[in-house]
């Protein structure tokens, strides 16, 4: 770990560059794959699985059969159903009431959100089930009333799916569930498939190329939740901070990924060091030391002069994760202008809103915390704007409309309010 | 026009397609200009403005006395003064409240909403100038509290900008206008020059090309308001409509461009023809009659036997703007999934939209209603969750968050919370 005692701001940017991928290689796979399943439609996806899951399947859909057989133990299944709890009260706090205003006498305009009717949750496979990611997209999406939820997901090379992945899918409404991975289940609900609907809206994450693939499908007309990078923790601790916890945070951050960004700033020059010797401590008894061992090594601990200094420095970097462990914390948490999710105290970890404590652990990375919000009820929803406008309402405006629309060269425009004035007796 | 009787639902997609842009070609000029912009920054601004405004700059940024020096009339001035008010009156209504949730007790979330701080404006030249659109940007985008609203339009080959968009950008808190238009304009704001600074959002219409730039400013980290297409409007008309309102609509809507797309649906086929003779009538007397014929000639008239079968062709049209003139609008506005703005009844033309109602005019095109939000408040502002723990908390919740963690295999991610629990005397 290398630590950085008042680097200058001018610096900061350079100091904290986070890795860039190489696009090209992929932008040619994804284009391939995404031609290919639009010529031959499943035929395609099975090639695709094959090739990169290593099994041959004739049907992508889980059978209700399967999904009956998927058991998983009490306590996990006790688990999951409390973090579905919290995310659900969290997620259905953030509805909001339509509110009609009446901009001018007669003018009545109000907005109405709606859900999106038809969406894609994209979950990675590998080494575990991530479960977990599945509560934070089909329960906001079963909230905000989406009716059509499908869930493409990787086979393993017998063809299986995990139980757990089954059984809070199941539990959080997901529609249909299907043994489709990376690019190619991008593609497939992207443009649809015989078996595979298409969708108006992919969210989740992955890897590099099913981020390239998610991008490559907004030009097929389908929005997708953000672009996703690697992982990444930004720690702010003062001397109030127990080094011990901010050295699990900082692990737990980068076991997730060789490329995870870690990040510590602090006031104390003894709280850096603290945490720096407690990480050495923890990191030998993780079972992912060899990951989070290569994490730590482009990790950084940084030493500032002042909170406000921090402050910058967090709003130039807007962390994916954002923890605050200081006694002015509400300094930070009123001034922070760019992060995905904010953390506040010393038992506050980023486990809990990876899990439990009802936040979306779905976040803009890559310093899209700057214009991404991360994943949220409204991501499920679109506004429709709707006015109403009377007699009186379009005497009081009309004439306005009239001269801007003359003076934008718009005479039709212009006409339409004309011809209803003068039904109305204005000239 | 087309009279259409009775379409069957399975051949209302191929009925009602919209024209499909040739992205080929675009794509590589696209990325030509953003390579040299990269590389040369305003030399290349400078080179592409002779090329394709036809005039040759210095400096692009429009200065304090050239903003002094803007005068229009006092007409005009009252009519953006009284749009502006109605404007900001509707989307200053659309500010949330922060709600504090304890989803557990000792488990504290919220969400905040803060402003993106540097956003973009794209403005298009052409033989008018849209002021209206500044108003559609700048007023949330100063409402929301953006810090930096920059503003690109093309200068005219005298190097000059319409005085009506140099007053409307001053009255809306514009910070830097530049004489900068087309695919330069969005390589200038995603990438920054010496003149222009880089943005963190793209906002606003343009043509193919424009759209296509913004489209690929995606790849270099920027985000944007929505893709864009050509404008189109929906007009459902039982018999309470009138016929010349009807005509007058669908005309101003045709004037836009020959692409345009106008459909008339109605159920009652002496309603379309009414409506059809009026069309006529009133075609003659416009100055963009060219345009208006164009587009009128790909323009669907459709009869349909109910409400209900009007309703799920509208869902499955889903048009930027939708114009319902009928008895029962309830069943309409209740049950509209795909829109963009609605207008309800025989006063609200859509130019009331277009202008000064309040609502924005910055809309989903291309069927995106059914995935994407008109430009609203929130467009120009991001959501960060917080959330705050206490020991009672992270113990109510901290024994799932480690089963959940060790089921993804996260040891490290356990460790955080174990680690806390242990401190406060939990096993």
């Amino acid at each position: 770990m290398k630590k950085i005692i008042n680097p200058l701001p001018d610096t900061w940017l350079n100091l904290l560059e986070r890795p860039a991928n190489e696009r090209a290689d992929m932008d040619s796979l994804v284009s391939e794959v995404f031609e290919e399943v639009q010529k031959k439609g499943d035929t395609a996806i099975q090639k695709y699985t094959q090739l990169f899951d290593g099994t041959s399947l004739k049907t992508f859909k889980v059978s209700e059969e399967e999904m009956n057989a998927a058991t998983i133990s009490k306590e996990l299944t006790a688990a999951i159903q409390l973090a579905k709890k919290n995310i659900e009260t969290f997620h259905n706090s953030q509805k909001t009431a339509t509110e009609r205003i009446e901009t001018t006498p007669g003018v009545i305009c109000w907005q109405e959100k709606r859900a999106i009717q038809k969406v894609g949750l994209y979950i990675p496979g590998g080494t575990a089930p991530l479960f977990s990611t599945i509560l934070m997209l089909a329960v906001p999406a079963q909230l905000a009333g989406c009716t059509e939820i499908v869930l493409c997901t990787p086979p393993n090379n017998e063809g299986e799916i995990d139980p757990a992945i089954l059984y809070t899918a199941k539990l959080c409404g997901v529609t249909k569930i299907f043994k489709v991975g990376g690019v190619q289940a991008i593609a497939a609900m992207a443009l649809g498939t015989a078996s595979v609907p298409a969708v108006y809206k992919i969210f989740g994450p992955g890897n590099q190329f099913v981020t390239a693939a998610k991008q490559y499908a907004t030009t097929f007309g389908v929005a997708i939740d953000m672009p996703a990078g690697p992982s990444e923790l930004l720690v702010f601790a003062d001397e109030t901070a127990v080094p011990a916890f901010v050295a699990s945070d900082l692990l737990s951050q980068a076991e997730h990924g060789a490329d995870s960004q870690v990040v510590l700033v602090s006031t104390s020059e003894k709280m850096l060091d603290e945490v720096a010797v407690e990480i050495e401590k923890q990191l030998t008894l993780l079972p992912r030391k060899e990951i989070a061992t290569l994490a730590m090594q482009n990790s950084k601990l940084i030493l500032v002069d002042s909170n406000k200094t921090a402050l910058a420095l967090i709003n130039t970097y807007a962390p994916e994760h954002l923890i605050i462990v200081a006694e002015d914390e509400a300094y930070f948490v009123e001034n922070v202008q760019n992060a995905g999710s904010v953390f506040i105290g010393n038992y506050t970890p980023e486990s809990a809103g990876d899990y439990a404590s009802g936040t979306n652990h779905t976040l803009p990375t890559n310093g899209f915390a700057k214009q991404y919000s991360g994943v949220n009820l409204d991501s499920f929803m679109k506004s429709i704007t709707f006015q109403k406008i009377s007699e009186a309402g379009i005497q009081a405006i009309g004439p306005a409309i009239e001269t801007m629309a003359a003076a934008e060269g718009l005479q039709a425009h212009k006409n339409a309010v004309s011809l209803r004035l003068k039904s109305i007796g204005n000239e």
